[in-house]
């Protein structure tokens, strides 16, 4: 089934060339034509611009145009597989964007994976696009990459980062509803320190990382306590290997500074969250967990543990990343909002605040949410739309 | 008149919001289309190029698409008005190459006017694009941007030169045969040496220009003697004010290594090409040229001297850059059908042998050519087709 897909998929590019293309908005046939979109007439755009270089978002196609940028370090599950080999998910990307917000974007792949490189690129290339997603770089890079782009005057956004922790807050809000049990009184673990990780932990604390370290959000709700567990155990301050990024977290998360390994940490948890890999958790674990546990299990394309185990083991509400299972946690559920409202609203970033509000409202699309589903499903109607329009208001 | 396409040129690009967007080429509306174009499937198409790169050009839309970049260093008639204020004109060259040659480009403008970072730049964003345009960077930066950019494996090629230069060749060949000269014995005086009239001198002469200083091209036409003619004169050997570029050009053009002004240079020269600006050429100085002169004023939007001037001073064939008068020499007559042959071809370079192939093709659509007609039309059918079919035979 699986081989059959991925058959199917080679097949489908291979005829198409892809599966994105331009189109003129504005058709050329004559003299005329080519006088108003080229020379003579095209100057006078050119000069209303260079005079206020904020008319670009009302002149050119830069006021509609996203660009999906990677340096095909970490892709999907495959790796640092190179720019070339990435440009099917950041065409894809740029795919959904069109299907699922109307929005016009650009898959770029780019030869450098080093981070002052990039920045530069990101840099250089903004003049050309409302907003940038990027995409697949993999931690600790993008956060270096993200931070250093954040003045350009246009929303650089890291999906993996982002747009995951804006997915799982939504689902947790409406899991712990089902479980009956407060977001707030939630005690958490996430497994994988990776970028998605650590967006998601920094969401749950409702919290934000600048120069300085960890930071509360005001308005923002927290869980009650929070782990990150990477291939070492426990994230706590006692650590003498962590980076800077990990440093930081170590101190404003795991109230207790516990150490230890996953099997250790999770005993009592609440939630457990796996952006990790293949079977890092065990039904034992799960077994270990408070009453009425949350699993999301979302390594891809082989979560943590199966649903079923998982279940078997105590689990009430489980979500993965795989889309034949219930509660699919997939990002698509949030970037084409996300981009919609930075086209409309001219977002020069998106703030915590403005995730959160993305969260709630994707958790409200889902009026009585159960064990089965705790998240919107991808192609029901106006989520890019209802996601959009509460990052808007959040402003 | 005038001010009225100006005008209007800036309501319908606000209208729109620009002139070109993106389109799905393979819809996703369910789980299956969502499973096949990305996840899952889409890790498929991502093996495949990663064990062969050259995959990319089949299985994404790398193998339709070029980018238009510019650093708006020397936009049209404009000057350095910079990155944003040129996005009119990339976006327009790039709808262009959909409009003439169902090719998929993209407008990208970027934020830096140094060398050696906009060669970093091009480098790094290859790897999404089958070709790369570079756009109205102004000389003698292009030309070390270009050369630092021909071996990576897909084609950079700066228009403002070899486009046209392709044109000027043309419409020159078949000015030759109107008033009855060899091309092979034409004296021309190029006015203007940035971009456009260093590539026209050198293809006149059959040349090109490498490490080492200009060389001959075997199999490539040249005119008889051709001399280059900056703010400063004609350009020469005893100059001691020439950028490298110039020197290379001194070396190999201009026979007799004359001095002097254009007024002085001029006087006996079968052809004038000008790509300076308006009202550098004089009746006087038409009237001093050989008999039944050429005459190509191609400065924007006021030529070099008015068509009724020339022709009143004795100029039998007059060319313009304008489309309002006859014999309009206009770039859109060449690279959609280069580009197209970068597509259809998976071409690393454009040659200086295609170059004159497409020359001659361009020139042959005239069956008869006449005084008022040595060109023909942007509008005429299967241009980009002849020009394209040209190139590819030139391999």
């Amino acid at each position: 089934m699986s081989n059959q897909i991925y058959q199917e998929s080679v097949e489908i590019h291979r005829k198409n060339i892809g599966k994105l293309g331009t189109i003129a908005l504005l058709p050329v046939k004559n003299k005329r034509d080519l006088s108003l979109l080229y020379t003579p007439g095209v100057a006078e755009p050119c000069r209303v611009i260079a005079k206020d270089k904020e008319e670009s978002f009302q002149l050119t196609s830069r006021g509609r145009t996203v660009a999906v940028i990677s340096d095909g370090s970490a892709v999907l599950g495959l790796g640092n597989i190179g720019p070339e080999a990435s440009l099917p998910v950041m065409e894809g990307k740029a795919l959904l964007m069109k299907e699922f917000a109307g929005i016009d974007a650009v898959p770029i792949a780019i030869s450098t994976q080093e981070p002052k490189e990039i920045i530069n690129f990101i840099r250089q290339i903004a003049p050309s696009f409302v907003g940038i997603n990027i995409e697949d770089i993999s931690a600790p890079r993008c956060f270096e990459i993200e931070a250093a782009t954040q003045d350009l005057g246009i929303t650089v956004f890291h999906d993996d980062q982002h747009g995951t922790a804006i997915v799982v807050t939504a689902a947790l809000y409406n899991a712990a509803r089902v479980v009956g049990k407060k977001f707030e009184d939630l005690k958490v673990v996430v497994v994988g320190a990776g970028a998605a990780g650590t967006a998601i932990a920094l969401m749950l604390l409702g919290a934000e990382m600048n120069q300085t370290g960890c930071q509360k959000v005001s308005g923002v709700a927290s869980v009650k306590d929070l782990i990150l567990v990477d291939s070492k155990g426990a994230i706590h301050n006692g650590r003498t290997d962590l980076d800077i990024y990990k440093k930081d977290i170590a101190a404003y998360s795991n109230k207790e500074q516990k150490s230890g390994s996953l099997a250790e940490i999770i005993h009592g948890a609440d939630v457990v969250i796996g952006v990790s890999r293949a079977g890092l958790i065990s039904q034992e674990m799960v077994n270990s967990m408070a009453k009425d546990a949350i699993v999301f299990a979302m390594a891809n394309p082989e979560p943590e543990i199966m649903p079923d185990l998982a279940k078997a083991a105590g689990a009430m509400v489980v979500a993965t990343g795989r889309s034949d299972f219930n509660n699919q946690i997939n990002n698509v559920l949030a970037f084409p909002g996300v981009f919609r409202a930075v086209v409309d609203g001219r977002l020069p970033r998106i703030t915590t605040k403005m995730k959160h509000a993305a969260a709630m409202a994707i958790a409200s699309l889902v009026a009585n949410p159960t064990t089965e589903k705790v998240i919107p499903e991808p192609f029901e109607p106006n989520i890019a739309k209802v996601v959009s329009e509460a990052i808007l208001k959040a402003r």
